[in-house]
């Protein structure tokens, strides 16, 4: 006999929380079909050639990987033993589970080039598994929600994005985010402006740091990453840029005005921006966000992150857009556009800021009480008659006492209790007892019926 | 750079096969849910612990084990490598993938029994994994819908299987079906009546075979498994039994009058049956085959099985009462009773008989097209007053050639198209292509919107 347990990271999640979480899961799924995103679902297992050399060398090392069936231990040599486990890491293992949703959807896109249709909008909903040492919220299986439209460069799609953020926040009562915007065009120009060109990936890594550790810091870690005192002094703008959003395109267009790539990253956001307000969008919630790299690794044009406001926690939200998703696949070329939902983010700031309906929760709306046999089986020909009338509804299976059936029902939160005994079934009046006020009427079936309608 | 591929026995599902696959979900979920249960999501990843034992040596071999993270060979001695890797895995390994979901599920209820109300009533939608040989319509990863009804022994829950099992089947177009039902403890009763008590495990394992091998290699397998030819002879019975089901319940009585738990297994079936009429189902499409054993292991009263009839295809559906699903966790006596539907082959069985309805797809109902920028601009807030009334739309994202346009639409099935150019603009009113039909008409929004509604 095992004493049962989670393995470390994981969850359950029990109806409470698996409604809540669909509420948020199908507001998503709405926002995202409304705008012409469709689904696409990939095995949790994935050769490790496909997922290996994806994510740095520390990604393959968070890779979850699986045991060979057999055995597994046949193709390991004496020499591999030696050289310890990372070098047969490969021979006990060819398969590992998905670390996130971009890079099978890569995957997916070269090996169905032929069939489909582009641009090609998908959305997809599905659980990743990284092998991280887990922390309050950070779990090793957690859902990622990703659209991305590949097969176009079109800014529309940019601009579609921050309408489905907004969309989906304001959707879900979370009404005061930020949804910063930079591009990375514009990171590449303030590299070449400061005389610093091709750097823009160091820079960012010490700007990024910003908030945490002030301007000062930031400064030394340049220096550190050898930038010259000249560069440094030069890149002052970045840290007011941001403050006044109503002039930062003319500020930055004439900081960059001598940079190729970095006016066309500011000619690129303010189309975004202008298409942003054809959409008609009310009081867009947006902000440009000079310091915004988020890893920047394979992030070419927009990028995009969320925060909810007056919460402490991370980005809910993030993406951008990438010139070379499929290039690894062989399939060089293919721009795409993309942004990723952090549920169980979402999850917490709802809860904190207690957003989630009173009622949300798809359960059973009236219990049928259990009296005896004979009220059994006429409230079984009652209950399908509920049943069928679109009603979630359930009888109590045992004639145990009337306080445990009606125990259960509260502690399910089941508004209503129908109350069957020998004089409701010869007067075919049936007393339906409100569990939230406690009152009780008598009805017929069909006033009944007509009361859920 | 790597040629990518699908690990073996996996898929993916593109948004063709995934709209199929919702709307079985859908159907299932919503029969669920009407029935008072409610929705688990347990982790995909489990301890070996929970998982080890639970589904026979041959289980424990198809378990998709997991690599321990880090120095995995740091544990295995000399000794161990040369024994061999069946006594390594569990140093290599510590967890693995779910195999079915009845055994996270004990494993929850045991976790978390005290805060549980009982019946508790659960349903479960996830996928589960097996390291079996792939083969055609046999996968490696596949998901399973289950529901189960733990803590009462109310006969009830089984008659409200045979209602679901109806309702799923019916509401997805399946009309011609046949739900099997039998009981443990009539298996117990036969062999108890014919002289091998306790012998019902190696008697079902034979009868099992009827179908595929005729009845005497059904008996020279019985005799091979021990089966006296007298007891042999006394089993004649149950080939007969189940091909008039208006008198099954009476010759089955009379066989089984000496065995105590036989009649005991009768008279729960009779309840069963009694109830589902009590219900009022409309033509119930029931049989008592006293020959369906379904492996017999755990079950420990009903036993169900759905055949989809006119169509070559295993079961469909499956389940059965059991006394001790979370006795190997340490929490004996806790009956329950569940059905799980198989989404695979139900998919199948509609394709087959073209079962699945022409748009059930939640798709983009209208696409824009996309002139230029000012017609894209103008676009834009049209799209935006699409959506809000709830209509699924997208703008074509490049002023690419009207061709290419309209045949994005037509291979997407987008079944409208809106076409606005500058003359539009300016009258304001758009003409709508219905891309069925071919048939054009000018409408302005307001008659577009209601066009929809």
């Amino acid at each position: 006999m095992s004493k049962p347990s989670l393995a470390r990271g994981t969850r359950d999640f029990g109806p409470a929380q698996m409604n809540k979480r669909n509420y948020i899961f199908d507001t998503i799924r709405r926002v995202f079909q409304r705008y012409g995103f469709q689904p696409l679902e990939t095995p949790s297992i994935e050769n490790l050639s496909v997922l290996m050399g994806k994510y740095g060398d520390e990604g393959d090392q968070l890779l979850f990987k699986i045991l060979n069936s057999g055995n597994f231990i046949e193709k390991v040599t004496e020499t591999d033993l030696q050289e310890g486990y990372k070098k047969m890491t490969l021979k006990v293992s060819e398969k590992g589970l998905r670390y996130d949703l971009t890079v099978p959807f890569a995957r997916y896109v070269v090996m169905n080039r032929s069939d489909l249709v582009m641009p090609f909008k998908r959305y997809q909903i599905q659980p990743v598994w990284r092998a991280d040492r887990p922390q309050r919220g950070r779990y090793r299986e957690f859902y990622q929600c990703d659209a991305d439209v590949v097969g176009t460069d079109s800014l529309v799609c940019e601009a579609e994005i921050v309408l489905m953020i907004h969309e989906v926040l304001r959707g879900l009562g979370v009404e005061n985010f930020t949804v910063k915007i930079n591009n990375r065009k514009i990171l590449s120009g303030i590299a070449e402006v400061i005389g610093a060109p091709g750097q823009e990936g160091p820079m960012c890594v010490a700007i990024d740091k910003l908030d945490k550790i002030g301007k000062e810091k930031v400064e030394e870690e340049l220096a550190s990453r050898g930038f010259s005192a000249e560069t440094i002094a030069k890149l002052q703008p970045i840290y007011e840029l941001t403050n006044d959003q109503s002039t930062i395109f003319e500020r930055l267009k004439a900081w960059l005005a001598d940079s190729e790539i970095g006016t066309k990253g500011v000619t690129e956001l303010e189309d975004v921006w202008n298409k942003v307000t054809h959409f008609g969008l009310n009081a867009p919630q947006m902000e440009l966000d000079v310091t915004l790299a988020r890893g920047l690794s394979y992030y070419t044009g927009a990028i995009f992150e969320v925060k909810a406001n007056g919460v402490q926690m991370g980005s809910i939200s993030g993406g951008g857009r990438y010139d070379n998703l499929t290039g690894t696949f062989g399939m060089p070329g293919l721009s795409g556009v993309g942004i990723s939902f952090g549920v169980d983010r979402i999850y917490d700031v709802m809860e904190e800021l207690q957003l989630f309906p009173e009622n949300q929760s798809v359960s059973t709306q009236v219990m049928i009480t259990n009296f005896d046999a004979a009220a059994e089986a006429h409230g079984l020909g009652v209950l399908r008659q509920l049943r069928e009338a679109g009603i979630n509804a359930e009888l109590y299976p045992d004639a145990s006492k009337l306080k445990k059936q009606f125990d259960y029902a509260d502690r399910k939160r089941i508004p209503y209790v129908l109350i069957i005994g020998s004089e409701e079934i010869q007067t075919g009046t049936y007393s339906l007892k409100n569990m939230h006020s406690g009152e009780q009427q008598k009805l017929d079936l069909a006033s009944i019926l007509a009361l859920f309608a």
